[in-house]
Parts: C-alpha cells; sequence; structure tokens
C-alpha cells in the first residue's frame, strides 16, 4: 500500500458505500483531494448532520429530520388512499408516478426465516395507522418478489374484516424486480392497474 | 421531491463523487440512512480528516499529510531510481508492478490550451529534486497518451544536458489510455521495457 493513513481510511470508508469496489473507492478519494476538497468537505457534513438528524416520521414511518414528514403534513393530499411500501425510496418512486395520497413505509418485508415477523417490519404501527379512521382504500405497493407479495398478502388477511378496498398495484411491475429500479412509467402503469386482492 | 432537507443534501452531496447519478445518490444515502448509520458517521469522519489535514509530500509531491510520505521515508528503497508520474494515484498503478525506487508526482501535463505550462505541473520541483544528486536514471512514467507523451518528451528535454539516464515506460501500455486503469501485468511490462528516449 502506498497511500498515507488518512487517504487509506478514507478508501476503506468510501468502501462502505453500495457498489463501490476498492479502485473506484481509490478515484473518489483522489478526485476529492485533488480537485474537489470543498465538496468533500460538503459531504462530510451533509453525511453527519443526516445519519445524526434523520429519523422517522411518526405518521407513515419514512425517513425524516421532522416528527411528522413533509408528505403527512401536507393538507393538500387525498386523506382516502393508504400507499403501503417498504421502504422510503419507494415513497419516492411512487410519489414520481403523480400518486397523490398517503404513505406508509414499512420496515422491509416479512421474513419468517430471518425472525423478521409482522412486528419487526412496522405492521402494529400500520394497523394503528389505518384505525385512525378516514382511508377508503390501502394501495399494498410492496416489492412484487415473493417476499413482497407474501408481505401484501398478510397485510390483506389481517384488513379483511375492515370496511376498506385493498388492493395490489399490478403485474406490469416485472416479478422478481425492485420497486425502487422500476421505470416511472411502468410504476404509473402498474399503479393506475391497481386490482383489489380476492382472499381466495 | 419527496425527501427531507437533509436527505436531499446528502443525496446532492454524494451525486459529487465522480460517476455517482442521481439514482445511485438516493441508494447510497438511503443505504446509510437505513442500514449503516456507523458507517456513514465513519465516512464523515475521515472526509473531514482528510480533506483537512492531507497536503503534498515536499519530497516527491504526492498526497500525504506527513510532510515527507513513507514511500520516501523508506530508507530501503532504489535511490538511483526515479519514477515521474502525473498524478497519486499512478505512484500506487507503478508501486504495485514492484518497482521500488523513488517517485516524483506532476500536477497532470503540459497543456498549453488551458495555460498549464512547466511551473503550474512542478517541473521546476522535478529538477530541483533531480538536482539533489544521486538518480542514475529517471523513468518517465507519466500517461500514454498524446498530452503524458509531449509532457515526457519536454522533461526528457530539459534533462538532456544531464549525465542520467531518461527513459521511457515502453508502449505496452495501450495508446489513449489513463495509466491508473492499466492492469498490473501490462504495467509491469511496460515497465520493464522501458527505453532511454534519444531526442534525434
Ligand atoms: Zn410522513
Ligand atoms: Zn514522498
Amino acid at each position: 500500500m502506498s497511500f498515507s493513513p488518512l487517504i487509506r481510511q478514507l478508501v476503506e470508508a468510501l468502501r462502505g458505500l453500495p457498489g463501490v469496489g476498492q479502485k473506484t473507492a481509490q478515484r473518489m478519494a483522489l478526485h476529492l483531494l485533488e480537485r474537489d476538497r470543498s465538496g468533500g468537505l460538503r459531504l462530510s457534513e451533509a453525511l453527519s448532520r443526516a445519519m445524526q438528524h434523520v429519523g422517522y416520521c411518526q405518521q407513515c414511518r419514512t425517513l425524516s429530520e421532522d416528527p411528522v414528514c413533509a408528505l403527512c403534513a401536507d393538507p393538500r393530499r387525498d386523506d382516502q388512499l393508504l400507499c403501503v411500501v417498504q421502504s422510503p425510496v419507494d415513497v419516492f418512486a411512487v410519489e414520481q408516478t403523480g400518486f397523490r395520497g398517503r404513505y406508509f413505509v414499512l420496515k422491509g418485508h416479512l421474513s419468517p426465516l430471518d425472525g423478521l415477523g409482522p412486528e419487526a417490519i412496522g405492521i402494529p404501527e400500520l394497523l394503528a395507522r389505518i384505525g385512525e379512521g378516514g382511508f377508503a382504500e390501502v394501495i399494498l405497493a410492496t416489492n412484487p418478489t415473493v417476499e413482497g407479495e407474501a408481505t401484501a398478502h398478510y397485510i390483506a388477511q389481517t384488513l379483511a374484516d375492515r370496511d376498506i378496498v385493498i388492493s395490489r398495484i399490478a403485474h406490469g411491475v416485472p416479478l422478481g424486480g425492485e420497486l425502487e429500479l422500476v421505470d416511472g412509467g411502468t410504476l404509473a402503469h402498474a399503479l393506475a392497474g391497481r386490482k383489489p386482492i380476492s382472499l381466495r
């Protein structure tokens, strides 16, 4: 190794970013050191502030530094529609389709083999949110994977006795994919083509 | 936009990294926020320390937080061989070939159209370093690009009247490429096949 300790530590820390290997991390570190130190300091401060101050919205459980996020606080949105997703990045994806209802963000999907049951992913909080009343429809927009389908099915069963339409985004979304990687057009189509879930 | 201000600022700052677009920056930000806050804080501190404390080695001008870098301070290296590169990342690349001489790092290549003459890229400091004496050979390992060749040729001319062998890494390195992207084997071969520069 021919980098100095501080540069080595920086390269090492950059490798913690998803999709960044040794060579990419080196390029990033040297780019910042040689051409953009103010950008590097800006990134340092943005990271520090975000890691320390971003929490979860009390209402929708998305990432937010405010107790109630801007989407939940916005009075102009449709209070009768609740879209349930499994990650904050999916809020962003659904938002770009033009959806203007409310959201609830699960902590991932059910994964019994990993010990992740309904409590672990926030289903009690989802039920409490729905219990506050006012929703005419709950759209289940978990990932179109086996686990996402199972999670949607579980939620649909749990809500079966309530007087609310439970729908699932249509299979315009490619099976086996991750919601956040779906292009906006496909996702908008899937959202428009959503169908009530029939429990056999 | 449905991200909160702190997350937006983090995504924006991550986009300052080379090769990172909007979608990648979002994935990085949410990965850190949801799964690796301690990694995010480590990166913040590594960035802050490196941006503030990494300077340039007085002897070889590579990036280093010490006044004299570890490579220059190492007494076991060959003091008769000087390898001239155009970026700190190239020190790393050459080092991996097993080269064990000394280095000098230029600030890029000559670029008259951009107003980058010999002073701008550190050639006076290179001549001063060579003037300290003791080098039997100076290996010019600038990039195998038109600009890198021109820079090597300029240095060779400048040193022509000194009693030192001036060599250029062999054209095993692909023309038009960047040194740091060359695989180690090719670079080792190019280094072994270096030839004295003849000024016609
Ligand atoms: Zn919210
Ligand atoms: Zn040095």
